[in-house]
């Protein structure tokens, strides 16, 4: 069903790694594997039979994909040095503009895993939504292809969307894990466990699978529960930047209330 | 091994459900539901063959143990109104003072079951973290010995501590609930779906069962990347309260780091 392509994959790093592995284990052939280091770039290259290099010069001509799947930073530094004429050039980044690739090759596009990832613990791509952008139809159809050959989930979205998913994930994942870290804090000066909340945090998680977040909504600020909203700042009257936060973010669910 | 034990409820709202349903199950004999709505009464007490009463006046004295699973505001008007001598009377919640409890008897106590409920979707109590108080140690006794016949995470605390536990899950709960919020109508602008994020909100989750927040934390504010903050604040600009809640949790996950 699906051709015989060669992939070469720009980045040894968590995602590189997750990617990578799916990907020899899909039967794809991974030509070569480079990372600055060249220890990393073994140490995957190995996994997944492929060349090590971390001279991007040495990159060869062989593969029909290329995948920078580096750092945001380092992306547009070896963008730079890629001239790979009409081959698929793709970056893997929520925030970095597509035509960054636009002196790299004729045909680029980015392929965005909306997932976190670990060098060590396995990732199952079938699950995970993957968002694909190209610079012109051809590109968009083979992108398409190549992911819909590892997810199940794969979705043609624009370079604003594509910002605004990844400014989404930062409100609902990263913030959401610094709340988490905001909590075990305060439970650790009672000398309390984060796992006391565990059940209720994975539960929150599972009532919004069928129901819009605004309607589960639970807690002092949306009840108006004022009486309990001024123990809590009290409580945190050491912690001024605590105190901020839980200001702002009942505010906001206050209002969100008003504005349904 | 369990002392034959009559309980009554007072409440017949999620939580009252619930347990009531649970404690029936487990074999415990429900001799009242207390409602102010009759209805609410008559439809919980069939469930667990217990008699409906909407007047409390009508509270028989024949059970062992009182417990109060009605909204914060409604604990206080109640609580003034049971004269139980020496039964155990419990409340269920995490922010009212367990004193509120002492003139209805001489053995009062908290009983306050770290998750969320609906009256329709079945809870599991053994794996709920349940936290009791007790104003003595009989009592203190009774209540561990109660609560761990339905669930097997039972912890003894204070209640400054529980005032801490209830603040913290305001934190990791209700306010990430309503970062997913913001999230899905950042998304919505964009004809997107919060199913693109879920994956990702799940793993955030999976990532701190084993491991601490902070160790987890991932994004551009951890990360340093001014530039992504910058073109995030800028796509929030037509929304000063959501520009406000970026940068403010940015800067606290800035802090963190330097805290560390």
């Amino acid at each position: 069903m699906r051709p015989e392509i060669k992939i070469s994959i720009i980045g040894a790093g968590n995602l590189a790694t997750q990617l990578g592995i799916t990907l020899f284990n899909e039967g794809y052939f991974i030509s070569q594997v480079y990372s600055r280091s060249k220890k990393n770039a073994n140490v995957l290259s190995k996994k997944i039979n492929a060349n090590a290099i971390s001279d991007i010069k040495k990159l060869s001509a062989d593969a029909s994909i290329y995948i920078i799947a580096l750092k945001d930073d380092a992306i547009e530094i070896i963008a730079k040095q890629l001239k790979l004429k009409d081959k698929i050039v793709v970056h893997t980044s929520g925030s970095i503009p597509m035509d960054i690739l636009k002196n790299s090759s004729s045909n680029f596009g980015v392929f965005y895993p909306l997932q976190t990832f670990s060098k060590t613990k396995k990732a199952d791509f079938k699950t995970i939504p993957i968002c694909i952008e190209a610079n012109n139809n051809t590109t968009a159809i083979t992108l398409q292809y190549f992911a819909k050959s590892i997810s199940g989930n794969v979705n043609k979205i624009n370079s604003l969307q594509r910002k605004k998913i990844h400014l989404a994930a930062v409100f609902a994942c990263n913030f959401s894990n610094h709340l988490y870290g905001i909590a075990e804090k305060l439970l650790a000066k009672e000398k309390l466990s984060l796992d006391l909340l565990r059940p209720l945090i994975e539960e929150t998680v599972n009532k919004i699978k069928d129901k819009k977040p605004c309607e589960m909504q639970t807690g002092p600020a949306i009840r108006g529960d004022k009486k309990t909203i001024k123990t809590h700042l009290n409580l945190l009257s050491k912690d001024k930047d605590l105190q901020k936060i839980y200001k702002l973010m009942s505010e906001s669910i206050i209002n969100s209330k008003k504005n349904k």
